[in-house]
């Protein structure tokens, strides 16, 4: 019987555990790898690895950097009043290029999900915290997602920053860009409609 | 400016040449081992090491292997009168899922393709033949794929089997099992109006 190798293997079992990836593309990964020029491979495998042995978080705003503090929080032309709390680093990579935001970042590693034991000391909440108890941030913008645990993520931080007078927003949800109605889910047009602004 | 580190970077760049991982995959791959257990990171690497290592390809069908020959040429319950041509590895593996063929396999590792420079002498062809010239093989099972290329290296290889007095056959093309006829395109209809089969 024709199987995979142990090696093969596992190097489809590593591939699984990549999101989005499931048993076929981890085999149809590892069967290019084992066709595709020694180098290739040798080179994604010391990617990955200096990537991790380089990538930290850091100390200011915990997003990914290789330097730290990372380039938006050492960066002078930055507004520094303004901080703008992401779940992922992704966040903040995809607020990044919309191009329009200027201020500072903070990364909380997560959302709060009491059911998967994920409480506020997991996430780096208190870090957050130590930031603007230090002053000269004048409004925090919550960009955590638009769903159950990035909701609740939001009200528990914009309670507990409120008390602290600093001005706390919620990015606003509704109908995307270029969207129809007809495409958008009923919680989508619901918050939509809630959300209106008058014109 | 919040852009990805060097490492990231060349990360990103690794992911990207995999098949079927386009910008965002790949910048999702890289940013999800950033967030994983180091050790998860440090498992895939050495996965990919170490398949590469390990792995080579059967100096008989030429098959990617632990152990040469591989365990399909050194399977006495096999049937070694009969060989399936294939183009590449994950060929051999889908036609051995089916679990029908009990013969040998001989990989191509490609097809023939003038105009990308690939000719028999950049396929295991020549490997093929001293198989055959060695005796004892009664029908070579030409499986390419039903691609001009795949048909092309079929054509060829059928031209030259043939003066050898071994028995040369093509798979069956036609409408997939479970297909509507509404569904299949027309070359594939065509070919399975031409390959009909009386009743």
């Amino acid at each position: 019987m024709l199987t995979h190798s142990p090696a093969m293997e596992c190097l489809i079992e590593a591939f699984r555990r990549l999101p989005g990836v499931g048993k076929r593309s981890a085999e149809r990964l590892a069967l290019y790898l084992m066709g595709a020029p020694e180098e290739e491979a040798a080179r994604l495998a010391e990617a990955v690895r200096d990537a991790r042995a380089r990538i930290t978080t850091c100390s200011i705003c915990c997003n990914l950097t290789e330097a730290d503090p990372c380039g938006v929080c050492t960066d002078s032309r930055r507004d520094r009043s303004l901080i703008c709390v992401v779940e992922q680093p992704a966040g903040a990579m995809a607020i990044e290029k919309g191009g329009a935001y200027r201020g500072l970042y903070h990364v909380l590693h997560g959302a709060l999900s009491p059911l998967d034991g994920v409480g506020p000391s997991e996430l780096r909440v208190d870090r957050l915290m130590k930031r603007l108890e230090e002053g000269g941030i004048e409004e925090v913008i919550l960009a955590t997602n638009a769903t159950a645990e990035g909701e609740a993520t939001a009200m528990y931080l914009s309670r507990r920053i409120g008390t602290m007078g600093i001005g706390v927003s919620r990015i606003a949800q509704g109908v995307p860009m270029g969207g129809g109605l007809e495409f958008a889910d009923d919680a989508t047009l619901s918050h939509a409609l809630e959300g209106r602004n008058r014109l």
